[in-house]
């Protein structure tokens, strides 16, 4: 199997969040010859809209995602979202990475949290659409359901999509998956669902690493190459269906990564990618 | 929606494995009017098969459950499915749970790792059927798959039911599943699995909740009430699709329930199993 691209390398700013500002972490793409970053909104709103988009356009950097919309389950999702989507196009992202929300306040009820969110999405993608931004539905881990997406398969991911923007027409579509390998590993249907996906539906793909044991439900992700996941295959997966995007390094890492230097996490990011 | 009939509690002696030994738990359980209760292999070794045995009979108590055999990915399992499937036999136990194994050692196949577990469960499963006891797959939640378990959903396991005990007559089947809503209430596809298992395969239903946060990946489930699964609609499901056995309580709780008196979990099962 052929190595993967290094030029195909993506930072998510979440990954050296705990030691760098965003200035700093473009600056630290750059630096490292990473041609990809994706930061969150808080990054950006600390650092100033207009500032990122300046900054990255000086080093060249692709955005390869802005984090997050969605959250269509919570308060405020209408307004938010549609800032998001503004910010989106304003930094030139390629894709706005929904994470959709998980279970309605005070309630049990999963289909109901689920409709809610279709509608929520209904309901912001000819905004997207008319901006140029695509939505990409991230599938969350089945263990993240309750509290930040109801989610949880790419399958189900697919189905929205194909129910909400099954006309998609020409080379690209409005509402797609970003496939991150933490959240879908372990999928039975995961080759299938990818193949499904196919190439205008793939619009981001985000790699690190399922650590054995994992300590924290949310925070203790692994680098490439220390845990279990069959990346090589994930990505020939990838590959096959026709993606040839970024691989966007994603890693929260509570007990380790975010704990080194931000140069040392770049410069590991680099290297296992290499790898994977 | 009509509560559940209290007649249908049992226990996994897990439940309150930190506080007693199997004996005790049977002897709680006759006390506290359960009628159920499913035994773990390490408990039943310790106290002795024959007394066992005895002393669940005594009690005229249904043995809803042996836990478990499976790990068709480690080492010597032939041999310790057969003696399971002897245990099982001798306490008339209604299914022997099978946890299927996570990944080969030293590897990351997934799918190789799921083969041999096919594999391992049609060498089991004709012994299983001359001995008259019932196979229960339990898919375990994708948290789990690394490490115990890389069946993650009904439907797959209703796959490798399918194709390993397709031609399955007469009013039961050799191989079906266990479902727990713990593993499976985030499956957007878990009330039309249940619906496609039907009465012959839901071999038996285990019951907790999922709290919100979990702070560990496998010792941290709730009690019935003090989470988010809502539990009466699948319960709904369940006996929608025919299923008219027992409600196992199964919780393992490092930090809460495992630090109580024996007593008050059990009686705190027997009152929230009522509303759930």
């Amino acid at each position: 199997m052929a190595g993967p691209d290094p030029a195909l390398l993506s930072i998510n700013a979440a990954t050296v969040r705990a030691q760098w500002t965003l200035p700093r972490i473009i600056d630290g793409c750059a630096r490292h010859g990473i041609r990809g970053i994706a930061p969150w909104r808080d990054q950006v709103a600390d650092f100033g809209l207009e500032q990122t988009a300046r900054l990255v356009k000086t080093h060249g950097l692709t955005v390869t995602g802005l984090c997050r919309g969605g959250f269509f389950t919570g308060k405020g999702w209408v307004e938010d979202n549609r800032r998001a989507i503004g910010e989106a196009h304003v930094l030139g992202a390629q894709c706005l990475v929904l994470v959709v929300g998980g279970l309605l306040p005070e309630s049990k009820d999963l289909s109901l949290s689920r409709e809610r969110i279709r509608d929520g999405i209904a309901v912001i993608l000819p905004e997207a659409r008319q901006a140029g931004v695509q939505l990409a539905i991230e599938p969350l881990h089945p263990m993240q359901a309750a509290e930040r997406a109801c989610i949880n398969t790419l399958e189900q991911a697919l189905d929205l999509c194909e129910e909400l923007d099954g006309a998609a027409k020409g080379p690209s579509c409005a509402l797609g998956v970003a496939v991150d390998v933490y959240h879908t590993w372990w999928d039975p249907k995961l080759e299938a669902q990818i193949r499904r996906a196919g190439k205008k539906r793939l619009l981001a793909y985000h790699i690190c690493d399922w650590l054995v044991p994992t300590r924290d439900l949310l925070n203790d992700r692994g680098m490439m190459g220390d845990g279990v996941i069959d990346l090589p295959r994930i990505r020939s997966w990838m590959e096959g269906a026709g993606y040839a995007g970024f691989h966007e390094v994603e890693i929260f890492s509570e007990l380790d990564w975010w704990k080194r230097s931000g140069d040392e996490v770049l410069a590991t990011c680099k290297q296992r990618h290499r790898d994977t």
